[in-house]
């Protein structure tokens, strides 16, 4: 069996666990890391792959996992499509994935390549378990109600606001998809938590939501990757009311975006020239195995 | 916009359910019902459609629904891909589908028709959501856990034996994947409790599962078609352990596998010509609605 070669782009959270699910995936080999700056230092896994700057530099790569900001994600993307490198990546700007996907549609076509965009875990396996839902009871209501876990967005937002040094914002489900708002920072010397407090919560980040802000001596004694979701459907199936659906997860986020990037990899490989969201290829192509054998086991 | 033209084969519980999915989805129209006798007594909803006992009768089919008992399922599916109508079931004998699948394939590509089979609730979304859960954890154990509900097997197990003149054996869950079976029974006038309750507790159906045989006066009475399924599963993404996912559903039964087989059949107008299970068709293809505004929705 010839292997998967992947590359990873990026070296932050999500490219070091991508690292792991590429290492424990049988039919993947990991042919090197795409960083800014080259360098290994404070990476001891990383000693036996190349690290390089260009991906050509790597010799042939099946799949680019574009473990990079989303907003670096199109330019990186069109780059290596136009080399014929399949690309992967979790761009979680939910507003703009269908102009991001048309984007990329005729690159990828052009060049015979694959690009699956937007998956990680939402946008990208809850989006497949909302259409799933959506299929099973047309008509009704879904509620995707996140956490507890930090919302990376909304700590930056806080953290940038005068007299705070660092802080964490951290998403808590009430129910209905309606969130609150837990705001730990950790104050600059002589800062006003009042001043602080009205200067978080009048944010539009925030203005919307149940805000707490919470002083705390360091925000990094606080770290901790986990995140969830609890996703919820009541609906109608055919004239068939109170059909109840509902999705659970209680995860280490990187760790499981990683692995859906590794999984879309595969994937990748498996599809027509194009550009795809999750829920537009098959639940098995994202399996390592023989298909008949899954099938035997899966269905 | 050409509607889906689709037939019902059989007109039992599911086949009941199948129109009302049918009449609900906008790009859909049923053209008809086949039944062995081909009579409307007793069902008014019939009054504006076609009843026939041959599927030729109703002119252009673009899919048939095959709401029939399982084992009848390879024997009508052949019949009509080879008239080039697609095909949809709910097959459900879990050891069979990979055989039944490899039965049809050839026929279905040799008459550029599409089979979808096992496309019920489990197998059908179950299959889809396992795969799903395989795939963001792949190192790790699921458990399948079922109901409460009724089992139709089990049921028809407790009714075949001496004694019994009407059985219900429901299935509750106890978690792990482990059930326990509470079988209501209906006596026959002078029938012993006890001779019945071993029959049934030595049958190969209960004999593994902790069996409760509850005597009462009315089976008809305790009728109810709700079902659920609690999916769980615990492993690992990458190198990362305790990743938690869970899924769980109550439902009416027939309504959600009549709804499921009206997606599939949709589905169906989608696929290259062949034979696949749900896990190998994208979940959006189930949808009704412009893909580009279901990607907007749902990503």
């Amino acid at each position: 069996m010839e292997k998967i070669r992947v590359a990873i782009i990026g070296y932050g959270n999500i490219g070091q666990y991508a690292l792991d699910a590429i290492e424990t995936a049988p039919d993947m080999v990991c042919v090197g890391v795409v960083r800014r700056v080259p360098s290994k230092e404070g990476f001891p896994e990383l000693a036996p792959y190349k690290v390089v700057s260009d991906i050509r530099e790597l010799g042939k790569v099946d799949v680019a996992i574009l473990a990079t900001p989303s907003r670096l994600c199109e330019e990186y993307a069109k780059e290596y499509l136009a080399l014929g490198i399949n690309t992967v990546d979790s761009f979680d700007i939910h507003t703009s994935i269908l102009d991001y996907r048309a984007a990329l549609k005729p690159l990828a076509e052009a060049h015979k390549a694959v690009a699956i965009i937007s998956a990680g875990w939402d946008p990208g396996t809850d989006s497949i378990v909302r259409t799933l839902m959506e299929s099973m009871a047309p008509r009704g209501l879904t509620y995707t109600n996140f956490g507890p876990g930090r919302s990376m967005g909304h700590s930056v937002c806080a953290r940038s606001k005068e007299g705070v040094k660092e802080a964490l914002s951290m998403t808590i489900p009430t129910g209905e998809g309606i969130h609150r708002r837990m705001v730990y920072v950790e104050l600059e010397e002589g800062a006003s938590l009042e001043k602080v407090t009205e200067a978080i919560k009048s944010d539009p980040y925030f203005a919307h939501d149940e805000t707490h802000v919470i002083p705390v001596e360091s925000v990094d004694a606080l770290n901790d990757v986990a995140h969830g979701v609890n996703l919820v459907r009541n609906g109608v199936s055919g004239k068939t009311h109170n059909q109840y659906f509902e999705f659970d997860m209680k995860i280490n986020n990187p760790a499981l975006t990683a692995q859906v990037l590794v999984n879309v990899a595969r994937a990748s490989m498996k599809q027509q020239p194009g550009c795809y969201t999750t829920i537009e290829i098959p639940v098995i192509d994202m399996l390592y195995g023989d298909h008949e054998k899954l099938i035997g086991s899966l269905v």
